[in-house]
């Protein structure tokens, strides 16, 4: 055991400046791969694929065999818990997902009290696969949605421009969504824990949404769950290494500063590196955050764009990722040019 | 003149807190006012009734005869402006503006060197009219779109989710991009010089996309572009108060802070008060930031994000407003009740 190679994505994780920052791309597994796209058709939906060991493990491998990224993701959806918590959850191509939405106590009562582990199998599965066929020197993680995130498409039913249903509801009745928010502190709990017994190395909780909320709402609705989740997971997995990903929290970046047990955050585009560094602490890791349109553009654009982001953390440990998920125009030849620019660095 | 009553907004855009903060609300003539929907059928189109200062003039009284406002602001669109330029420009209802996209130089060829001010005539008979039928205590607000939010519906024909088509082409080509936004940093100058001149008090810039550009791109685009504005609106109108509203500004904040003559800047929900006090020198007035869901929803939810604003800004001159446009399913109602609790603050 002692002469596995050490892990940078792990090695930076825990706080240390690596000589050069591990790389690996938020949905790096994905639509922009032509060998994705063609093994995508053999399922009959994305969920479908998702649930298939066969597939998700492909998925998983595939950018990690092209582009030698450092970690590998879990190939999954943040969607796939409120499907275990029996909500109807669905993804029409190129429409996004859609949810038999929450709108009220009945509809929030027809929730299991917890998920379906037996529907969810299939992800620990792929887990475990991944594991054993990764090259040594490459990271595993897990992830799961924010309870935030994840109640805000079970109330819409989808995916909205400022996702106004849900911030319509916990105004309207806040005690019934901390409720909703309750359970969902509990299912990703255990989900994750799961997920890092079957062999992720480092989890990531995707608060995609988080953006929207003002600063009372932000705390109550965002940080206060993901420092649940955080503290949960850690009470039964005390080196568990889990990364917060609040997307658009801007000026409130610095109320993650006090969630212990956090190991990084991820910075989405328009956060300033400098920014983020005077307002978390040093044994916090920053993760980030290339424009994914810099990616889709190429050229001088995206080198300028990388090495803004290559000199912008100074001696903070970082990890070097876009600031949201690459989109599915991007060519490969942009991403092995990305690769290629981090690791001269 | 000086038995004229003193105008608490303009008090509070000079730099002095009020004992009770001036309100007024973006988007406050328009689709939730009963009496807005009756006329705005009696036009053809949208830009048909901006351009006819009869329902634009009357657009702009009814809030302020409703509610009491203390500042009316001209009752137009951002998009006059590229109409103006000689782009098209159409407004589909429920669908948002349509534009013929700018895709390559021989697009932005096609621009008139200036606006055609017989077109936007009607806005400053609108802002002459107005003035004089104003309450002696009610200031008069004229607005222009900022160049990159403006620039960023001209490229993509359309608004989306984050703008992406502008951020692409200023990514591929920053010099015809950069010729874009010097073309509409001309056009709004002059077409705020014009609105001063015709009666307006103070004048707003709007750039409702700046939170998409990463900190390289929102100096370049945004920060810069604005300064430039208000630089050239002061050259020749010295005392012109400007607020800029930079919704999404976050953590960029700050770079407004060294902008010369900027009299207000404008929050957007998410930035807390606290943060805006910090980052902006105590010359510059606030003004904001109530979420506009908030107002939706009323109850006691609206009460406390009320009470959360009135009490964030400590000894700061601050404008109450909302975080971004009143939307169209507000009540009336809620209106009314913000206003009179705002008023007993």
């Amino acid at each position: 055991m002692s002469s596995r190679p050490r892990k940078l994505f792990l090695a930076a994780l825990a706080g240390e400046r690596q000589a050069r920052p591990p790389i690996w791309l938020m949905r790096q597994a994905g639509r922009y791969l032509p060998e994705y796209r063609e093994i995508r058709g053999r399922a009959a939906s994305f969920l479908d694929f998702c649930y298939t060991p066969a597939f998700a493990v492909e998925a998983t491998l595939q950018p990690i065999r092209r582009f030698g990224f450092d970690a590998a993701i879990l190939f999954s959806d943040i969607l796939v818990i409120p499907d275990a918590l029996g909500q109807m959850v669905a993804f029409e191509s190129g429409e996004g997902p859609r949810l038999d939405p929450i709108v009220d106590a009945a509809g929030l009562a027809k929730l299991a009290e917890e998920p379906d582990w037996m529907r969810l199998a299939p992800a620990f599965e792929t887990l475990e696969r991944v594991k054993t066929a990764l090259p040594g020197d490459v990271a595993l993680i897990g992830f799961c949605g924010a309870p935030w995130t994840v109640a805000s498409y079970m109330i819409a039913g989808r995916g909205t421009p400022d996702q106004a249903p849900a911030r319509l509801f916990a105004y309207r009745q806040p005690k019934l969504f901390a409720q909703l928010i309750e359970r969902l502190v509990e299912a990703s709990t255990a989900y994750l824990l799961r997920q890092l017994a079957a062999g992720a190395e480092a989890v990531q909780i995707f608060d995609s949404w988080a953006g929207v909320l003002p600063p009372a709402e932000f705390e109550r609705w965002c940080v206060a769950p993901v420092a649940a989740v955080i503290a949960k997971v850690r009470a039964s997995a005390p080196n568990a290494q889990i990364i917060a990903f609040p997307r658009g929290a801007a000026t409130q970046l610095g109320k993650f500063a006090h969630v212990p047990g956090l190991a990084a955050i991820g910075l989405d585009t328009a956060v300033e590196p400098r920014v983020a560094i005077e307002a978390l602490p040093g044994r916090i890791a920053l993760q980030g955050n290339l424009d994914p349109l810099a990616l889709v553009a190429g050229g001088a654009g995206l080198d300028e764009g990388v090495d803004r982001v290559l000199g912008g953390f100074g001696e903070r440990a970082h990890i070097f990722n876009l600031g949201h998920g690459i989109l599915p125009e991007t060519p490969v030849e942009h991403v092995e040019r990305l690769v290629a620019r981090v690791r001269k660095a």
